[in-house]
């Protein structure tokens, strides 16, 4: 029972494999799972905290031992989205040292050249580490899908190579949590003219965003081609309702949580004498 | 007067210039120009924590508009001194996102063929970013110095190289903040104990730990002649205090909210057309 529920919202978010995906057919404003309100997920949320902390240093402890084991959170989701928030308010809860977190821009001109996952296995976490992309591969396929950026033969390519890739991740190690981030169209403008509203939010904004927004339609749709075409076994994508701030920090919390404590990861036992080193510290040295 | 108070403790710990260092003469142990006790330390430092994350965010939007400026925080200090549990607890108050840590550890086969500066080039922070250096460039004169691992000749031109370093990195917009976290013999034996006491902790013991605390009064050497040595108007050394945990943090938070209140980044202005972005944004958008 209480290991059901600690599985809980991994399943209830997860995208079924293998089926088409309606993003209609999602509620933003959902609380799936979540604690009932915004004052109860802040109290549960800051809670997790300590827990996943431990869990990170017991996966980091492991590795010193040759546990070659880690995790990488992908955060995907349209502008706005909160994206840099999660990283903010998740990630904030674990040590920074065992951290390594890669904000993806567009490609540089010598990205450009090379395969389009070269400049993403340069970020890959190493053992032991909690791996956070904010934007990653999938750009590849989005942004590349509604802007036609590469030709669809190429796109049907890049899925097929995403899932080549993540499967051998995962075979390597890695923990694979996929998160779209989902916010309504409402909610963005919102999040746009607040940007505007506050001159200490003007630098997070481009009227670039309206640009794109006016290209929402292919964007979910690109989505929608994308969350169904690489949700696999081995490397899931979870839909996260993001409207709510609160709900998301939480959900998010809660998903590594539930991945951390499957993978379960202990401390190493001494390879030295314990007592003998105790013995010498308290003699001389 | 607020002036004053706020620059207060960088010149209580800063290692004044050009004169020799005597490491007996700084008590590990001493709460210099900080809280009274644990509790009133533990709220300061958490009161501290938001004001600390304001300022990162002020100087990552500002290096959205061109604004070069950075922070490089260098720890060093013996085994257990604390480095990593000042990463932590210090570090854990910003935004992970705009941090670059880097832990160094000794060099490897390939780093060692390249100039001993070559391999920390690559790990400083950019624009906007906070850096944060678990050991650094200084272990080339300090366990070099003790183990012997170069001749005093070369030695006497690393300091010099990390003087022109530093200085150049100043002049790039860095703002270097170099602490020394000092422990003393006693509380380094209280430590590594505690680490073989607990099992949870064995993973953090190396017997050769205790091999490196037998060259002790060598290494406090090779500290005092890298304090003294390195120790410049733009790239100051910080002795902290670091026997208590409870003032190592507020110390090195107040050192850093000394520097970034110094620096005081704005948030730039918009580049842009608010009112008609507004309107785009309200109309069909």
């Amino acid at each position: 029972m209480a290991r059901k529920q600690r599985r809980g919202l991994s399943e209830l978010l997860r995208v079924p494999g293998g089926e088409r995906v309606d993003l209609g057919g999602y509620d933003a404003r959902a609380t799936t799972g979540g604690p009932k309100d915004k004052k109860a997920a802040l109290a549960v949320t800051a809670a997790m905290g300590e827990h996943l902390a431990q869990l990170q240093e017991r996966l980091w402890a492991a590795s010193t031992a040759g546990d070659r084991r880690r995790v990488l959170l992908v955060l995907q989701g349209m502008d706005t989205s909160g994206k840099g928030g999660t990283v903010k308010h998740v990630i904030g809860h674990f040590n920074p040292s065992g951290c390594r977190i890669k904000a993806f821009k567009a490609p540089t001109p010598e990205e450009r050249r090379h395969d389009f996952l070269c400049r993403v296995r340069r970020e890959l976490p190493h053992a032991g580490e909690m791996g956070i992309f904010d934007r990653s591969h999938y750009e590849d396929v989005l942004i590349a899908r509604v802007r036609e950026l590469a030709p669809p033969a190429e796109l049907d390519r890049r899925y097929e190579e995403i899932n080549h890739f993540e499967e051998s991740l995962a075979a390597d190690g890695v923990t694979l949590i996929k998160c779209f981030l989902h916010i309504s169209y409402d909610e963005q403008r919102r999040r746009l003219l607040e940007r505007l509203d506050r001159p200490d939010k003007h630098w997070k904004f481009n009227p670039g965003d309206i640009d794109e927004r006016e290209l929402w339609p292919a964007y979910q749709e690109a989505y929608e081609v994308a969350l169904h075409r690489c949700a696999t076994e081995r490397a899931p994508w979870y839909v996260v309702p993001a409207d709510r701030k609160w709900y998301r920090n939480w959900a998010v919390s809660r998903l590594l949580l539930e991945h951390l404590r499957a993978l379960d990861p202990r401390y190493p036992k001494a390879d030295f004498d314990v007592a003998q080193c105790r013995e010498r510290l308290l003699k001389g040295a």
